[in-house]
This record gives structure tokens, C-alpha cells and sequence, in this order.
């Protein structure tokens, strides 16, 4: 039978809510299991405001729920890069050929509330903070739980979802498990983020509707704009090596370097130094896992399954489209959990292998690729292409933003038309070779 | 100073007491730490005696302490493969262009006893039974041990070794880390072992001197020789499909396939089918991380550094052979086992990626290559070549197995060798064509 399944999602931080409006809306009963205190209750001490890239994919399954409205009503659309060159001087680079697509720019903190307001609206939906999943029995279908104070308890479930993020404690069970294949692999950068606090009356200091980018070849600094006027900046830098977080850390070389290499954003930055000493210094990982089910016992989703680096922004599109696409599997396979969660991972994995690997080019297109003017000019070529053959030629970057086309057809499908756009302009050259050699 | 230094080794299994050895030489305090009882007291419950190919670079580690005669005194040559055809017909291939070059079948269990004598026979070694590594701090240089009965107890300790294998307990607490890389992949085919017992008064029921290899395409069996006149028997088959250990569980269908597929070894396998139904089937995992240490804190060496599947023979023999780089890096940097340590693991790592790599690819040679006229002539020639070019033409086999040269170096100069046998063969085919235009 399709309705009345009980589900126990570990993890309430993005895709876990979701999943479980997805499922309440379906039928099922939910309960929802989160490591931290309520972020609704907690108040002040729920730390740096941290933003997000919520773009079509993201969009498309909150709307499914309808819960795209409200959230977009709270974005700031971003239809464009900025690129700060160290001179100071500025160039805007659209999204699209119009300009008239953009991803937007979300508090974290403020949707994780949003989300969790949502799947409390649930009828069939328990939420429970303060306990972290350390371990999972999915032979006998239990839980170890640790609460604030150590204390731990065994839940037992019918059916779990991994939710619980790049570090999923899910995860780490199965991976002590038989043939359980994993990847978890670092970049040599890491990340740091610094505010550029908002002007007088809220105002903001650079320009509001674009995602900013200080690229600099071996590293970046990037900016989102935040609802109140802010900016949250950030580094991204290597851990070692000459200019790196480990070589610069007294004040006077932080400034030098800053004045040096982002001259235009030392005077926005009023902490500079603060900021850099004391915020924490974050890692980058990319995690690739399979199978992401154990019978029908339990299921990863979002980061727990496929951890990527922030570069296409897609962290959380990526989660968001997990959920739709595990509704489905189990509303394509009523009477068989555990179908729908293999059939999940099976198709899901080429996707999210896809971007992951996306995401990782990616950086080097951002730091380095964006600052010439050959990518420049082929982004340029790329939109009047677009506009010459509607329908027919549309960038990988619009596709994986812009449209829900899973994303290894994306990805394909950008590689044949990279073929077919050499082979013709291989063929117009021959074509003048042979017009300028009849003229003589 | 080099001296004096407290080391403590988690595993006592094959790499674990000779790192002991090696390092109580060098003047060190060793404390030896493992999870099984006393294999030397177990006796009977010892379980399946498996058996291992002992060649040049196991060699040369237990020669440097004294221990490679005596292990090679209960050892049988294999000087090449022993393939065997459906039709029941034999054909031998030699491992060196001479025969003379050989692998030798060690029993594990013996081994394992024999190096653990020779552990306790170093004036400051100790060992400790019944004690399983489940977590360490490397900041407090604590590690929680768990004894038989699930006692835990948390023992100090000045520089750690992992030497406890493919599933490292001293690695899963590195995982647990900031920025550590790790990578772990099965293969699609899994294993069993079958035995074929010895003849009257312990003769030998197939040849002696060889690895025996049943190879059938997609899947294989070989067999090993032990000094009691046995063999002990492996089938590497896939885990699921039409022919694999899930589809064939019946008496009558194992016996089939076997009767099939390898004819003239049912007659030698008299509990073909209780062995078959009663035996594990094992699964094949490559292991790889980085970096292979903490700080001066702990660093892991063998299996669980860098466990990779059997079909190059060398797993054993790369773990004895991180005993002798370690030691040497230790020798190199008496003031800083820091720096030790990070060199060890940096040299190290080329290498046994090599490995794991060739390994991975040598399944396909054993299973598929092997029984084609095609390998066997490529294996001529190869031998012939050097005959022709003696120290010039070296088989990348013949270096992985019989020869002390770093496994990636190896890998390299095969891959210049093949280069240079194409060149002079296309060299050689043109001067041909060119005399045979000439006669015309």
C-alpha cells in the first residue's frame, strides 16, 4: 500500500524538512530527528548568517509543495556575476542572454526555519531536536542517539532517510558494512568568510543583484548580498604553501595582502582583521558513496549521499531535487520500499556524480577562467548562440541553473554541442580557405 | 635522538610484529597490540589455513632481519602458472625466462606465528592479546581498547603504528579528521575458498612447483600449493548476475557448474558442495588514503594504508616492504618522527597506488588474458627479449615480483619499454616493406 509507512529522517537541516512535507503530503508519518536545538528558539547564538544560491532545480521542488512563493518572496535575485579586477574596475557578466534569469541569493538559517515551519504544518510530522545519530542497526532497525548531555538512547524505525549532511552518521554505519563503496576527497583550499556590513539605512555598498567575484587565478573572493544590505564575503584560499592561511595570520600581513589583492573591498570590510583571525577556517569536500540504501531499511539524501564543493552552487538544488526525485521512486513502487530506494540511488547517482564533477571545474572557472577576456568573449559567442538558435543551444551553465534537465543529460548534451559548434566553425574556415584561394 | 622512543603498534598480524622487529633493533621500546588471541596458542581453532605468495620484496624485508631463510624453509616455489583448460588440458607458463625466478606459497597462520616469535624474541617488544583498537584521540595520544568480554580500557601512548589491516580501527579515528582523504572501492566479484586435499602419504594430486589457474573469462579459480599436499582452492566469481554466488546455492547446480567449467578439479574437491555452501564469500576491497599520518602522533602502514586486492601476489610483500621504508625514514630523521612519519607516507604513496592499480588490472590477465594463445606468445616474446637484452628488458611482472624497484618506477619503465618494443617493431615492419619494394 502506498500511505500509512512510518519514516524517520535523520537530520532537519535543508533536504530533511522537505522530505518529510514530500512524505507527510504522500501519506506518510514522519519523524524528523535533529542534532542541534531548535534554530527557531535558539535566537541569537544561531551564528554568521550564511547565504545560498537557490536557483530552478531548488525552486521547482519547493514549488511542487508550495512552498517556492515564500521563499523566493525573501530572495535576492543575483541574474548576474560581477568581477572585480585588482584595479577596482568592474564588468558584469549575465546568467542568460536576456538577462532575464537569475539564482538567488537565501539565508540558510532563515530558510532551515522556513523549512522547518512547513513540515511542522504536516499533520503526521514530529520533529525532535537535540539528538544526534551516532550509529544505526539496520539489521535490527535501530538508532543510537546522543543527547546535549551524553546521554544516549536507541530509537528503533521502519524505514530511515540520511539527511544529516556531509558527515551523516547514517553513512558512517554503512560504510562499516560489506561492500559499501566511499570517497571522501579534500581540496587543497579552504574557506573563510567576512561581512561587508550594510550602509546607512540599510543600504547597499556594492551593487545588490549580482553574485560578486574576486578572481585572482589560484584563488577567489566571492559575495552575496543579504536581505538587511550586507555582504557575506568569502575566501577562498590554500591551506598551504606561500600565500595561504597558513603563511598569513599577523595583522599587518592580512591587511598588505588584502589591500594588494582586493583593494576595492578592504574599506567595506570594517573587521577585516578580526573577522580573519577568529572566524573559523572551513575545509572543502567531495563525497561519493554507493549504494546509498540498505534494503529497505534506510536511505541517503542530499549531502550525505553526495557532498560537493559550493562552486555551481548547487549544494542545496542538488538536495532539494533529491527529495522529488525519492517521491517519486516510491510513489513508482508502492508495495516496495526497498525498489524505490535502490531505484533512487541507481538513477539518481549519474546526476549527482555529474555535477560533483561540475562543481570542482567549476572553481577553476570562477578563480581564474572569469577574469579573460576570452571567457569574456565566449560567453558572449555562447548567448548569441543562444539567440540564433533558440531552443536548439543553451549554455551547461543555464542548464544546470536554469532548467531541471538532470544533470548528467546536461552534461552530455553540452559536450555535443561543444563538438558540433567546432566541427562548424572548422567547417566555415575551410569554407573561406576556399572562397579566398578561388580569388586568387 | 634515535633511540629510546616508546612505539605502539596496533595489529599483530604480518606487517605489525615485523615493524616490531624492525624497530626494536633500531633501539626503540615496542608495545604490540592485538585484536585475535594468540594465534601460536589457539591451535586447533586456528580456522582455514590460507596461503600467500612470499617473493622478492617480502624477501628482502625478512632478509634484512634475519628471518628470510627460515620462513622460505617451509615455503614451496611456484617458478610459474599452471593454466588449466575446460577441455582438462594443461599448459605451464614461466614467470622467468629461465624458470629459475620464483613465488613461494607461505601458509598465513604459520607466517603470522613465526613473526610473532620473532617479535617476542627482540629484548623490548611486547604484545598484547584480546584487545581491539576501536577509536584513538591523536591530540591526547590515547586509544580506547575493547577486550573479549567488551571491557573497555584507554591505554597512553608516545608514537602509534596502524598496522591493523583493511579495516583499520586506528584509520576510521583519522577519517573522523579534518581534511583526510580516503577512498574505499569493491569489486563486483567476491571469493571462496575450497580444498583439495592431499593424496596418500601427503602426495601432491596436481604439480607441485606452479599456481594453478582455471581461467574462464569473466571469472576464475586458482589453487596454491601447501607443504602438507594440499591445496587450498579460490573462486573469484561475481557477487550477482546469471553465473555468481547469489544465482548458484543449490547442491545440484554448484555441482554442475563446476563439471563444467572446471572438470578435472571436481574429482580433487571431494566437499565440492559442503565447502561451497559452507564457506564465507568474501569480498575484495582496494583501500586508499592521505595522509598516511598525524602529526609525530600515530601513521599507518600496510593493508591499512593501502589494502588492495590479490591477483598481483604482492599485498603481504608491499606491507613487509613499508616496514623497510619506515624504518629508514625513521634512520633518516633521528630528531623528528613528524617528519618521518610525512616523508615515509609521501615516498610511499606513488608507490602503492602503482600496486593497487596493476593489481586490480592483473585480475583481468589471470581471468581472461591468461588463456589465449595471443598472452602466451606475448609472454614468449617477452622472455625472449630478455634473453636478447639482458638488463635492458625487464617484464613489468618479473619487477614487481622479483626485484626491489619501486613499484611506480617499475610501472614507468614498462610503460617506456612497451613504447620502445613499438617503435622497433613499426621501425622493423617498414624496413621490411622497404626491402620487399626494393626486390620488385
Amino acid at each position: 500500500m502506498t500511505t500509512g509507512r512510518e519514516f524517520t529522517i535523520f537530520g532537519a537541516g535543508l533536504a530533511g524538512p522537505l522530505m518529510a512535507v514530500f512524505l507527510a503530503r504522500a501519506g506518510h508519518r514522519v519523524r524528523l530527528i535533529e542534532r542541534r536545538a531548535d534554530p527557531r528558539r535558539a535566537g541569537a547564538e544561531r551564528g554568521r548568517s550564511i547565504n545560498l544560491a537557490l536557483s530552478t532545480r531548488g525552486i521547482d521542488a519547493l514549488r511542487r509543495v508550495g512552498l517556492a512563493d515564500g521563499v523566493l518572496a525573501g530572495a535576492i535575485p543575483m541574474p548576474g556575476r560581477m568581477i572585480h579586477a585588482k584595479d577596482g574596475s568592474l564588468s558584469f557578466q549575465r546568467y542568460s542572454k536576456d538577462g532575464t534569469q537569475a539564482i538567488n541569493s537565501v539565508s540558510r538559517s532563515g530558510l532551515n526555519c522556513m523549512m522547518l515551519d512547513a513540515a511542522e504544518r504536516e499533520p503526521g510530522v514530529e520533529i525532535v531536536f537535540g539528538r544526534r545519530c551516532v550509529s544505526v542497526d539496520f539489521d535490527r532497525r535501530r538508532a543510537v542517539l546522543v543527547g546535549g548531555a551524553g546521554e544516549r538512547e536507541e530509537v528503533a524505525f521502519q524505514h530511515a532517510i540520511g539527511a544529516d549532511g556531509a558527515f551523516s552518521g547514517v553513512r558512517a554505519s554503512m560504510q562499516l558494512r560489506d561492500r559499501f563503496d566511499y570517497q571522501q576527497s579534500y581540496l587543497s583550499h579552504g574557506y573563510k568568510e567576512l561581512t561587508i556590513p550594510a550602509g546607512e539605512g540599510g543600504a547597499f555598498r556594492m551593487e545588490k543583484h549580482a553574485l560578486h567575484i574576486w578572481p585572482r587565478g589560484s584563488y577567489m573572493m566571492i559575495a552575496l548580498p543579504n536581505p538587511d544590505g550586507s555582504f557575506t564575503c568569502t575566501l577562498f584560499w590554500p591551506f598551504e604553501g606561500p600565500y595561504s592561511f597558513a603563511a598569513l595570520k599577523k595583522a599587518e600581513d592580512v591587511l598588505w595582502f588584502f589591500r594588494v589583492e582586493f583593494p576595492d573591498a578592504v574599506p567595506l570590510i570594517p573587521d577585516l582583521v578580526r573577522d580573519f583571525q577568529e572566524n573559523p577556517t572551513a575545509s572543502l569536500v567531495t563525497v561519493r558513496c554507493s549504494p546509498w540504501h540498505v534494503g529497505d531499511g534506510a536511505v541517503l539524501i542530499g549531502d550525505a549521499a553526495h557532498a560537493i564543493v559550493p562552486f555551481y552552487g548547487q549544494g542545496m538544488n542538488a538536495s532539494f531535487e533529491d527529495c522529488v526525485r525519492l517521491s517519486e521512486a516510491l510513489a513508482r513502487h508502492p508495495a516496495s520500499v526497498e525498489r524505490a530506494f535502490e531505484e533512487f540511488g541507481r538513477l539518481r547517482t549519474p546526476d549527482t556524480d555529474a555535477i560533483a564533477r561540475l562543481a570542482q571545474d567549476n572553481f577553476i572557472e570562477m578563480r581564474d577562467k572569469a577574469a579573460r577576456a576570452s571567457f569574456r568573449a565566449g560567453k558572449h559567442a555562447q548567448h548569441a548562440l543562444e539567440r540564433w538558435l533558440p531552443g536548439l543551444y543553451l549554455s551547461l551553465y543555464e542548464m544546470v541553473s536554469f532548467t531541471t534537465i538532470p544533470y548528467a543529460q546536461a552534461l552530455r548534451r553540452a559536450q555535443r554541442q561543444r563538438a558540433v559548434v567546432l566541427t562548424a566553425l572548422i567547417a566555415a574556415a575551410l569554407l573561406l580557405a576556399t572562397m579566398l584561394l578561388s580569388l586568387l
